[in-house]
């Protein structure tokens, strides 16, 4: 039997699945008066599996959720974010803050500090004011809705310019299933979540049923692809965060080897890199998407090095902003990645028009050049013409208005 | 006998040294019509010692100069260098081009093509148009001088604003020794000559008498421990070269194990970690100064990344830029670093001023961060507090000039 087909849904987000409502409030972190609190509500206890950053200083509310979700066959029934502050090098005082907004959101829900998670993001190194999460928390929980997941994504922004959010749909045996999901993060951006190095923030619900262990696998290989394939500005975050409920509201049940295992796990893929495309069109101050592909590098790893030290290079990121065709940068990056192949054999292609043959300039005139880069967006093809190996990363451009951003976002 | 003590010259060049003669000419590679060819002449064939670029796609010149240096008690005339074309992947050509230039000059000298080394910076992927190279000798050769270093050092800069260069001197019974150097570089700056990976050049003169041998030793850890130790942005060269010719002309020589091998090799390093500082201070778009330094780590390695990781990261960067004393920033960086450390037992310091104790915030008034990062000069201290090993690392900020140059370079 072949795998269903699964579909975009139009304004879909994380209250598209059955039996989850979510809010979006004013809490007072921001200063601004913006909303900066949201609330994701279960209405049967949820399966869950997450992803998390590697960094060594991973912030309290990293720790507390890492923690809570290593408890066998746990249950959530909601997550509570706040932005505006990340909660991450708050020592002790910190993590029983964390605790204590848990327990301030199972309060008021009625339900065991256990089954809520919490997840914050926006300055570090400010303790976490938890009458904020109290003001927070009563109000959010007042406005839970079937209809909050706009609310709720606008909620988790920080400099992100506009909200993320997406959701999917296929049928099993005449009933639909959905997995909705919301993201936010346009700085701080180069996530490796659990292998490697973002602040992004990630919530998926679905209403399938689901156990955790079957999850956590999908979860993994969707975030290596989606999220660990962009990057903003090379930093990782100390707080990025993936949740992934599954309520089981839809009345289906995803088992392991199912023509539906492969389709769940084919439409959060596509969720989750719809999301990271969102990502990378809202980088900080980004004005280019730049697509890299990197084809027969002799391994995954050097193809991965060479797509990264591309998408990092600060010299290639300012001539994209510049319209710059400056293919000599994107050869140095190749020349430092550390990646293994032989040079003499290196094309590269921008917008499918060769710049690079075997090493050296092809000969394409500038003319043509200057309009592969002159778009909004950009793709770069790199053939090592060394091997069977590809990789390809999503990233973004260095402007005046990203230096601008990071410069001022202090004060 | 203690080794004799060195002092810098006011003023001084690679024509400082005796026997050095020195040219800076127009040639025609940059269309301002400022100053793009250089020359230095010993006047007697000088022992040699280079380090270059580990960048896979490595340039015509460099491939050239590494073979002719490879030449068992190879003895240097000459080096002629170009700015405005970087005579990078340019295949076969441009290494017969870089031949050709070689003995364009060696004719013109009256020495062997063999004794000539070339160096280039500038444009990668243009073909080097040798008719410049012939205007450029033949202008250079006419206009050699014992006062040519400030010229030739002009000659070799692109988007440098200042020439720079160095000169040191001690006495050994009571002959005079000098050493020289010049350097250019502000941007595709990283260097990791020889072991990892950016453009620079450096010309480094001695009139001591030492062999290659010798030679190479000392520049090895010289330039580990100066050049090896700065990053503008990031990204390193394809044609990246130091070069340390010495042509015995103070009648001294420098054998190993002695006290003045001993002077000889601290006054090199001297003078090459005064012209990486220069670097960095001239680094595009620098209006920040930034020296980092991590104590107390459990591997040299393990510092090596922390310092390295905040050094590199574009969010400290535009901080910086921003006079903005945000710590979370680097944090952040030594989370993502890859370094092992106990993250509770962190220590960072501004301008001497704890900003964090034991992994938090350690509680210093905003307005005292403030001014730590306010002046040209930001020093940073991190102390892991987790062993025993040292480094440290010079960098620059990123500003909205720094995106400007990067831009319009191309254009």
């Amino acid at each position: 039997m072949a795998a269903p087909a699964f579909a975009f849904v139009e304004n879909g987000s994380i209250t598209t699945p059955a039996g989850f409502l979510a809010a979006g409030v004013t809490a007072g972190f921001k200063k601004s008066g913006a909303p900066d609190f949201a609330m994701i509500r279960s209405a049967v206890p949820a399966a869950c599996a997450g992803a998390f950053t590697t960094c060594t200083f991973a912030a309290a509310p990293v720790q507390l959720s890492r923690r809570k979700l290593a408890a066998p066959g746990c249950r959530i029934s909601a997550v509570i974010v706040n932005s505006g502050n990340a909660n991450a090098c708050t020592g002790e005082a910190g993590l029983r803050a964390a605790e204590a907004s848990c327990v301030c959101a199972a309060e008021a829900l009625g339900v065991q500090p256990e089954s809520v998670l919490c997840a914050s993001t926006g300055r570090i190194g400010v303790q976490l004011d938890v009458s904020m999460i109290e003001r927070g928390v009563k109000l959010a929980a007042a406005a839970l809705s079937p209809a909050g997941g706009p609310e709720a994504a606008k909620a988790i922004m920080t400099t992100d310019t506009v909200p993320k959010s997406v959701a999917v749909r296929f049928e099993v045996g005449g009933k639909s299933v959905s997995i909705g999901a919301m993201t936010k993060g346009a700085g701080m951006i180069d996530p490796h979540l659990k292998t490697l190095h973002a602040t992004m923030l990630c919530f998926v619900t679905t209403d399938a049923a689901a156990e955790n262990d079957f999850l956590a696998d999908c979860l993994e290989p969707c975030t290596e692809d989606s999220f660990n394939r962009i990057t903003v500005d090379g930093d990782m975050s100390t707080n990025d965060t993936v949740l992934l409920l599954a309520n089981g509201a839809s009345g289906v049940a995803i088992r392991r080897g199912t023509p539906e295992a492969a389709t769940f796990r084919a439409a959060l893929e596509a969720a989750l890199r719809e999301l990271a495309r969102q990502m990378v069109m809202d980088g900080e101050g980004a004005t280019k998407f730049v697509d890299i592909q990197v084809k027969h590098a002799p391994t995954r790893d050097d193809a991965r090095k060479c797509a990264e030290a591309v998408a990092n290079s600060l010299l290639c990121k300012t001539a994209w902003f510049g319209n710059d065709p400056n293919w000599g940068r994107v050869i140095a990056a190749l020349g430092y990645s550390g990646a293994s192949f032989d040079p003499d054999r290196t094309d590269v292609f921008f917008g499918g028009i060769p710049v690079v043959r075997q090493g050296g300039d092809a000969g394409t005139p500038e003319s043509a050049l200057a309009e592969a880069v002159g778009g909004r967006t950009i793709e770069i093809l790199i053939d090592l013409n060394s091997g069977e190996a590809d990789y390809w990363v999503w990233t973004s451009d260095v402007s005046y208005e990203y230096v601008k951003i990071n410069a001022d976002y202090h004060t």
